[in-house]
């Protein structure tokens, strides 16, 4: 029986800002607090503001043995090592999770990165629910990827696996951030949709929406809108990034065998704009045993609360495997 | 305490010939028998030679309550259901052998194809002893793999995960017997190179000892030493087909972060010639979080016991985790 009463502080760690919120073992989310990150105040300072909050709404009903567990999602988070390590977005070099927060709530305490709570978050409460092996894919600014075999997440030997926006899809391809060439989200993400739009643009001579925007102003909904409205090389920059997605799902398939995909994040809501092609393009690049057999849906997760309950989920997760 | 008097028996069933034998939980084989599979006489034939032979060798060492299990690698084996369906090699649709082998020897039993059964054996009793997160290529005529995470195989949702084999590395790419095309398989196995030799023969003009023979004749074994002798076309060939293996291998670390990568087979055999510009393209294609953290090693299991070994693993696997 879930004790309804009982429950787990999930924390979602961004460049500019932070979610949290209590949820209890159904996913009912009972309070979710947004402050801003101010990363470079550090990682302490943060840690501090989150749990004063908390402290100030528990009350008759919730306190703080009410509290079972913290799960939090962060850039570059450690699930080994309860660290986050050369975080980019944030400025910090090395901080050691469990120990700092631990000093302001002395709870288990479960991190992993964002895209690894989410697929948690929907195999607990969303999209996967009762699926035990399932890949969730976040398209964002880039491609993120949490990855669950046997209902488990694949953390790898030092638990940095499931890097999917980093497979190489075409060699020698896009340039990526990242320092390779032809990575996967340099082609399927909102900023690879963006450079497909440009590409065609200067390929294309053909009149179209988007050649009124540069490539900064340019936003994915743009690309969705005029799609929409039949803006031909908005439609082909739509095909070609589920051309690409549809590749590389297959060659993941051809790993773990997934009984579904789940496609989170902002550019997921162009629905079948994306969906259509990149499932048509998995099917034909899939091996025969598995044709038409494998899911692709959108998260289930898609009201503002995600990024808590996936953090939420962690922790859950973690206690029940502890 | 390994009790050295409790057996498995390893079965690996090939198009050809069958091998088994008795191993021990240390991997040492007390005996090995290799019989043909006449694989038209049907798998109760089989069933009932394997087992009579095996009654055969016990004696006052060893008795039928001596063996502990039955773990059997076979084509298109699956782990979940113990049946083998559709086996092209073997011609049979449909063998329940959990019921059909049980017959004669009523033991858990534990069936899987036999490139799983070669990581299991690796993980056990070979190059990856001590590793809970590694992938095993087999690199014989085709391209097989068996992926362990966290300790254990993953068999995805179907049982049928792990066709390593078949990822896209070049898109529209060379016809695979599979029916699709660009698979890994086609580019590296024995098969693969020969093809790439092929395609070098037609593309260059400069001489080679290998423009002597038709592309049924060649072996990659001539390959090798055509290439150890300084043949040009031969040694490009390699470095054709390390670099394909190399950016796969670099995707797959995306995907598991495994310890260590083993080859295994025949083509693994050709040691530098191979291993120095996979991994080489592998640390040229990985994320600089992962470059030259990742062993690629030859297997461990070289002697003629490897695929008993892998099919004893497997049931010695079964039993500590059931």
């Amino acid at each position: 029986m879930n004790n309804q009463k009982e429950y787990v502080l999930g924390v979602d760690i961004g460049g500019t800002n932070t979610v949290f919120g209590l949820v209890n073992r159904n996913g009912h989310v009972k309070e979710e607090i947004t402050i801003t990150t101010d990363a470079q105040k550090g990682a302490e300072q943060l840690f501090s503001r989150i749990t004063d909050r908390i402290h100030s709404v528990l009350n008759n009903g919730i306190t703080t043995s009410s509290i079972k567990a913290v799960g939090m999602g962060a850039p570059n988070a450690n699930y080994f090592k309860n660290t986050i390590e050369n975080a980019p977005n944030l400025g910090w070099k090395f901080v050691d999770v469990k120990k700092i927060f631990g000093q302001y709530l002395a709870k288990p305490l479960f991190i992993t990165n964002d895209a690894n709570a989410s697929a948690l978050g929907e195999m607990h409460f969303g999209a996967a629910k009762g699926m035990k092996n399932v890949i969730v894919i976040t398209l964002g600014t880039g491609l993120g990827s949490g990855i669950i075999v046997d209902g488990d997440l694949v953390y790898g030997h030092d638990g940095f696996a499931g890097e999917l926006g980093h497979v190489c899809v075409i060699p020698n391809g896009r340039q990526c951030k990242c320092g390779l060439n032809g990575c996967l989200e340099t082609y399927v993400s909102a900023s690879g949709l963006k450079r497909t739009v440009h590409e065609l643009l200067a390929k294309n001579i053909g009149e179209s929406i988007l050649r009124h925007n540069s490539i900064e102003d340019l936003e994915a909904v743009h690309i969705a809108e005029a799609a929409e409205k039949g803006d031909a090389i908005a439609q082909e920059a739509f095909e070609f990034t589920g051309k690409m997605l549809g590749i590389s799902l297959a060659s993941f398939i051809a790993f773990s065998r997934p009984q579904a995909i789940i496609l989170f994040g902002g550019l997921a809501r162009a629905g079948q704009l994306l969906f259509e092609p990149t499932i048509r393009h998995m099917n034909n690049h899939v091996l025969p045993l598995f044709r038409d057999k494998i899911d692709v849906i959108p998260s289930g997760l898609h009201n503002g609360n995600s990024a808590v309950l996936g953090a939420a989920a962690l922790a859950w997760h973690g206690l029940e495997r502890s």
